[in-house]
């Protein structure tokens, strides 16, 4: 018996998001479904974290427990060959016994893309916000360096469980803008607030529509003040990467 | 009552292709559908040119004739407002009364996109073939100016009707590398031949594989002589433009 930790990339459009709930399509539960069908006898793989109905992900990552008798490089095939299209194991290795992606890892990295146009368009909005009309780009390149630093994002997000700290340390939050109107909001931190950077996108892009000024941003920050904001949409959002610290 | 011209984008993944038949989902039927909403008393729109289930276009032209009292702005409202999320109207436009999509069209121009990855990947198969091995690049590149000029393309497609001549003159016909692995075909012609884009994409790549070489293209392109090929799969496809010379 060995832990293995896999690292995930879904198409989330079709998922219920990431944790198993009954009757309902997760990418837990797909991936235990694959492994019980390679001969796990587990009752739940485990997660580094929760990703809402819609959220993409490159790298989710999961453990669990497994007997296997052959090379690593074939278990990782047989899982792909089990796991419906739209989600994929794209690297599997052992790790220790104790190994937990959820309370071992430091960081994680979010990518959330948007594009400015006033006529949907399909190709595109599978995997990025449609927002109209267009973003002030220096009101968006600027607001982001805010929320650097170690800051109480109560106004920003709920903790997973109840009552917990709502200080978030955030590493990196950097606008990118792209061709043909897009843009692309990157954003690391030791944790995330429940929803956190759906919130985050959606006030910066108030506020680049000019419909609230970075001062209120900047005092909702100071003062853990509800802001009137809302949230992006999620087929926007993409977990990119968790870290972990030397193991 | 005028002709308009539209241009259609679509996400081709739900679509049995794009003319209409009964009971299938179909982009012409969806159109038709969203305009009977309107009004139309129309029985079918003409469409530019077939694409087959699951190719994906950004610029499809359709023609329809329609009594509408108000602003060309808000039919194209209206219209994105009926379609379904996969498919929308971006531009719109009122043309002269014998317009057809199809006949006077002067060229076409088709997009492939794949990349080479030895895993899965679901955030890119959506919208690309995945290939492996990888490709060689220099072949790659070197293979696509032999389909340039005026060809007899039998041996790569056969005509949208029976008899008809099987000589197609290609414009462009090129590689791009891109990052991560991907690379981009662009294919303008003045028509092309039932499926003849997937199966160029597909004998390019068994080049780039060693498993043909360059001159048994040739010979084929020559002789119209049936070369051991086969189909590179629709979701990499997207039909770019449609261009109408002077009207």
């Amino acid at each position: 018996m060995a832990r293995y930790e896999v690292i995930l990339a879904y198409d989330g459009s079709g998922f219920q998001g990431s944790q198993r709930q009954t009757r309902i399509r997760t990418v837990q539960g797909e991936l235990e479904t694959a492994l019980r069908n390679l001969g796990w006898k587990g009752t739940s793989v485990i997660m580094a974290g929760r990703t809402d109905a819609g959220v993409h992900a490159q790298g989710q990552v999961a453990a669990f427990d497994l007997e296997w008798a052959h090379a690593d490089a074939r278990l990782l095939k047989a899982l792909n060959a089990e796991l419906p299209a739209d989600v994929a194991v794209r690297s599997l290795r052992v790790a220790s016994a104790d190994f937990h992606p959820r309370f071992d890892a430091t960081s994680r990295r979010y990518r959330y893309k948007l594009f400015c146009e006033p006529i949907r368009d399909p190709l595109r909005e599978r995997f990025a916000w449609r927002v109209w009309p267009e973003v002030n780009a220096k009101a968006l390149l600027e607001i982001a360096g805010l929320f650097i630093g170690a800051h109480d994002f109560a106004a920003f997000g709920s903790p997973t469980t109840p009552k917990r700290t709502t200080v978030r340390t955030v590493t990196k939050s950097e606008w990118q803008q792209r061709p043909n109107g897009e843009w692309q909001f990157e954003v690391e931190a030791d944790a995330f607030l429940y929803r956190m950077v759906r919130r985050l996108v959606f006030v910066q892009v108030f506020v680049a529509h000019g419909k609230c000024r970075a001062e209120e941003v900047q005092i909702a920050l100071r003062k853990q003040a509800k802001l009137r904001s809302g949230l992006a949409p999620a087929h926007g959002l993409t977990l990119v990467e968790v870290t972990y610290g030397s193991q």
